[in-house]
């Protein structure tokens, strides 16, 4: 029998513990052993519960506990998230997570822990909620060398761009609706400013790259300054705005950005809708391939942390697999490493337009007194270099080829 | 070091030689082992070929070589596929394949083979080409019940309905176009009578249910009969024609169908464009999750390939996990246990319909004298009963849920 402790009786804590008191018997068979639920600890109380005995304020009481072999931190935040995570992989416990801020922020030394202690540190509900995403990426990696990664991996701000894009709602009335249903915060900065997206890009990119990715050096826009009237435009591109975590492999190197981009109709990620995810996968043999679902909720989240504990349960040692390394050199390619052609309006000049950025493509103007374009493929220093040369720019938005 | 065969070196085995030939390093690295091609079968000479010492005609060659312990089966059809594969399984050495057609039929066989003598039998490329399916529906299939599978699974017939929606192309003009490039057969039957996608989601649903659904038990209908007027209904219902293969999951029992069906706009699998296939999987916890990518095509199709060997050398014995049983009892559910909505076009007087099929929702007619409507969700025995009332019907399409 294995013993398993859920640390965070949230939303996905209680979701974990539903699906391991219902599906007992099917998560039995696939891990070879029986998995029952020793404690669940959470700072608040829970007297009603049909289990209260299994609740513990006492995190000790889960660390120095030898029968336990597996926990799930599903708390969120960083700390004593980190600190609990890392005290359990050198007590040699395995560790499953859904926080994709710790993951982020301190994956490559707990992941280095798991690996000198042979236990494992899973993370599949960290990314895309309950898309299996982090084994089909390691899957492709087995034949392929991935060379893109492009993924919508935020479902709040996927929900408003959604609902600026059918319903014509504006940017504020989009993101009180989406609080409203409970998909945003109070505080939606980390959501809408590409914090949240910014992580989990940083978490396939280290996984796709097998050397850690620091979050912290991705450029990271929002979708904030995001207007109907670049809605509509984008409508009149045959592309959609999606706001887009981008990671590019080359010699080497990985080419990683958050922002809001123009997504043509054609492309599978334009067809992601409301709050789901989606992570298009780009193998030299494979092609594209795309991993859609709930990037978020309790039972979808909840189902990839139990399949985590189960494959944990199964396999003493997996983190060796599902791994990444502190690089030895810096191994962020520069800004400028990538090329995007850009949806650009300004208020300025045909003639100046043309002086700064040469070849355009125009597109039909919306409101009197701008100038609506698509620029050849550039560099991000080159299209600041060129904008600045013009009086005025309202949108500047990457198109993603 | 592990040796390993190819039989069959025509569009998928040429790519499994070359995947194997340019990413050696990685594959060794993955595998923990070299992986050495030892021999090629086929009964074709290959004089100029860069290794062709690797060639032989003679079967016996493969299977009477101790050392070779994986052998990628990719020569397509029944026989000698199967007297070959079984040969090798008995022979104590694992098989990975790409040939659905193969699987479908004597799967039930081969695995339990593989079982009793400790091999893998293994067959990621049968299903959805590239895309990994096999192991993310088990990886679901963990924390999950699997309701329901829907998905686009043949790539000539999604092509076709793909131009006479978006280029307005008869359907007679759109298997032209794919049979030039090279999408289609001389002889397109198993794709455009449902034939391939009918094996395919046979495979699917033994492996969600771990018992063999027999492909012969499925009611298949193809897309032969599929009109542009109907392409066009369909549109102002928010809908587009898909090949769906479907199955549904119900009290121990399986219902599955492969049709032309009506998918709204709304369903992620709408967006799946030209020859690409996609799998929609519903699971009571994770809701729907789907996978999208290349369904065929040589180095697509050959990664799947190569992944397999590389989980055969990896791990001796996998097929316990990627497996189905023969069921002791009829696992199949009638036609009637699922209620799908009908679309219908037909001749008959607006009275008659109404007597025959009470509550219906009208569509604009696009044709005089023709009436178009949406049943309410009804079984193919009621439909049938209904229809039969009518003096004429020219279209009935099932609209997927």
């Amino acid at each position: 029998m294995a013993k398993v402790a859920i640390m965070g009786f949230g939303t996905v804590g209680s979701g974990v513990y539903e699906i391991i008191r219902t599906n007992a018997g099917k998560l039995a068979q696939n891990a070879g052993d029986t998995v029952e639920l020793k404690y669940i600890l959470d700072i608040r109380d829970f007297p009603d519960h049909p289990k209260k005995e299994l609740f513990t304020k006492d995190f000790n009481d889960i660390l120095n506990d030898e029968e336990v072999t597996v926990v799930a931190e599903v708390m969120g935040g960083l700390h004593p998230a980190y600190e609990f995570t890392k005290s359990l992989l050198l007590a040699g416990k395995s560790v499953v997570t859904s926080n994709k801020e710790l993951v982020a922020t301190y994956g490559t030394e707990l992941l280095e822990i798991a690996r000198n202690k042979n236990v494992n540190y899973m993370f599949e509900a960290s990314v895309g909620g309950g898309i299996p995403i982090i084994r089909p990426i390691h899957q492709c990696l087995t034949a392929n060398n991935i060379t893109k990664i492009a993924g919508i991996l935020n479902g709040t701000t996927n929900y408003i761009l959604y609902q600026m894009i059918t319903n014509g709602k504006s940017f504020d009335t989009a993101l009180k609706n989406a609080q409203d249903n409970g998909y945003a915060e109070r505080n939606p900065a980390a959501d809408i400013e590409g914090h949240d997206a910014c992580r989990k890009i940083a978490i396939l990119a280290s996984l796709a790259s097998r050397e850690a990715v620091d979050y912290s050096d991705i450029p990271t826009e929002g979708i904030v300054g995001i207007t109907l009237d670049d809605v509509k435009y984008a409508s009149e591109l045959d592309c959609v705005i999606k706001l887009i975590g981008y990671a590019e492999f080359m010699d080497g190197k990985v080419y990683s950005i958050v922002a809001p981009m123009l997504v043509k109709k054609t492309d599978p990620l334009s067809g992601v809708n409301d709050v789901f995810n989606a992570i298009k996968v780009t193998g030299d043999c494979v092609g594209d391939v795309m991993f859609y679902g709930a990037g978020a909720g309790k039972l979808p989240t909840a189902s990839a942390v139990v399949a985590d504990i189960v494959d944990s349960v199964k396999h003493k040692v997996r983190s060796k697999k599902f791994t990444w390394y502190k690089p030895e050199t810096d191994i962020m390619a520069g800004k400028d490493a990538k090329k995007f052609e850009y949806f650009i309006r300004t208020g300025d000049s045909i003639e100046n337009v043309k002086k700064s950025f040469g070849e355009i493509t125009h597109t039909d103007s919306i409101s009197a007194g701008e100038l609506a374009f698509v620029t050849r493929p550039l560099t991000a220093s080159e299209v600041e270099a060129k904008s600045k040369e013009l009086s005025d720019i309202m949108t500047c938005i990457r198109i993603l080829d």
